[in-house]
């Protein structure tokens, strides 16, 4: 594939890509994408099947990269970076996996969700296997700062999901109960995904710090702009229709804001819509309405850009390096798949 | 609770009785407890009310103190033995909650089950909260050779289980197909619980594969009674019904031996039942005839005690102690359910 080149991606000037970021892993990533084959491959049939649909279905593969380079910016060399970066992809596949039937979800990405093809029970076992298979790896890679790094996050994004279930179709929600779930189900992996890079280069321990902030921070601009665009925005790229979330009465910072700005009678129609599961496409058109009105969709971005700042403050005092330009240039490229 | 005497189990002669092991773990099985509460807590509710409704509801924590007593059998004092039996502990549980969902049960032990009263979801993410839970206990000890053996455990067991779903309601499974489900999905847990006694324990590699081999044949006879309990004997111990396998057309030893033994006429029955579903009490009346007439219960029970014999040859290379004693009267204890 070499010298293939995709002249419409590069002319757009000066709009912050990711592209950067793959072509200095893109390498390593060849060698977890390899990994990954192995690794969810079984004598039972089924495993590699549900495995493959999921891991095969175009996501970015955003969270492996972040381990790649946030241990090759330190100059390491070896494979106990692919490791772990295949670790973390499959702990996110799991959760995937374990979401999708938590949600009654029938498409992720566009696709038919595993649990439609092969059933809840086949995607809540592969998902167990593929964690399992990720405590594998990362204890073949013999480092048990990064164990206790991953672990911890496996709990933390088990527990953040349990806390969603928590708050869920409560309109009482606050943004700060909010941003504890997404720092949980969504952040922690980022955080965990970056800090591990650092940790098998034997790097210091604010090195290691900076990288674990820039990735908790990033997490959290990451799953604020998703939540902007289920209502709006380029859907397309995200394979979901706009109002999912609306529709799943899942409560995010756009109608939180939304919500504790708005009329007492406002208020009812977002506890109806909500709680009382009243979402059909007319209560979806209010909504959105509610949201333009209230500034919930630019002012969740304007959030996401105060972590997208505090993730780019937190690798300024690193050396220069085209790793480092890369990964700044994910948070604006995070940021603005919204603009 | 020292010198307190239990007049009529004592009085009983001759049975085999878990209650050696029980009472040479009961220090270390106390701190287990204590553990359990403390790991199984979380600021979000939901996490100890899910995880204490399972927790509490009486099973005998055979697996944890498997792990007790082979750390224990060789001089082993300190923590490292107690982290390792909750981490097993947890890490059953949080198969018990996904059985749930899987089987899509409502009684385990003759309570609702979890995902009756909290729902699918929270049973699929309370689970993962308690792996992730085990798996930092298990890196807090610091043993690799013990992470190793049971975050493969872990993976083996998923992949039982998916193993079994394959297997599921297809008549033409053979003795073999079944033995590799149950080895996966009930003995590999055991084994590693046995395993990483040793192995803290720091004693040599006969030893260690001497308590692997036990754990796993015992776990084998384990399963196997419980599959012969399931049509009959002693069902209120278990807290289920009979014929509760036959209802949810799970294929185990009593009815793929009667299969196979079986006139063609009497092999339609079993695919008209299985697979068909065609299992209403008429029906498991007929299959009851069928297995007794077959010896399906009989020849299960002999291969359980073929299983027990080699957990009992596996420990005879090592000294005489009242470990080693307790040990071998468990094996018993477990076929002995059913007699």
């Amino acid at each position: 594939m070499l010298g293939v080149v995709i002249p419409l991606e590069d002319s757009k000037n000066k709009q912050a890509s990711v592209k950067p970021l793959v072509d200095l892993t893109k390498a390593d990533m060849e060698r977890v994408n390899q990994l990954i084959l192995s690794k969810a491959g079984s004598d039972v049939q089924m495993i590699p099947e549900v495995a493959n649909h999921l891991i095969s279905s175009g996501g970015k593969r955003l969270r492996p990269m972040l381990t790649l380079a946030s241990a090759a910016m330190f100059g390491f060399t070896g494979d106990a970076h692919v490791k772990l970066a295949t670790s973390v992809e499959f702990m996110h596949t799991a959760t995937l996996l374990h979401d999708d039937v938590v949600d009654e979800s029938d498409l992720r990405r566009g696709k038919s969700t595993a649990r439609m093809i092969w059933g809840n029970q086949a995607s809540v076992l592969v998902g167990d296997f593929l964690l399992g298979q990720a405590f594998r790896m990362m204890v073949d890679v013999g480092s048990l700062e990064a164990l206790d790094v991953l672990s911890t996050a496996a709990s933390v994004i088990a527990e953040g999901e349990v806390l969603q279930l928590s708050v869920a179709k409560n309109m009482e929600t606050t943004e700060d109960d909010y941003l504890s779930v997404i720092r949980a189900k969504t952040a922690a992996l980022f955080a965990a995904a970056a800090e591990v890079g650092p940790i098998v280069a034997k790097t210091d321990k604010a090195s290691r710090n900076a990288l674990k902030s820039y990735g908790m921070n990033l997490g959290l601009a990451f799953q604020l702009v998703d939540d902007v665009l289920d209502y709006g925005g380029k859907a397309a790229d995200l394979g979901k229709n706009v109002g999912d979330d609306f529709r799943e009465g899942k409560i995010t910072l756009p109608v939180i804001l939304s919500y504790r700005r708005g009329t007492a009678d406002e208020r009812s129609f977002w506890r109806e819509a909500i709680e009382g599961g009243k979402s059909d496409d007319q209560n979806l058109e209010k909504a959105l309405g509610l949201i333009t009105r209230y500034g919930g969709l630019s002012d969740t971005i304007a959030r996401a850009q105060h972590y997208g700042t505090i993730a780019r403050d937190a690798l300024a005092p690193l050396p220069e390096s085209p790793w480092k330009a890369a990964l700044l240039e994910v948070i604006d490229f995070c940021i603005e798949r919204v603009s």
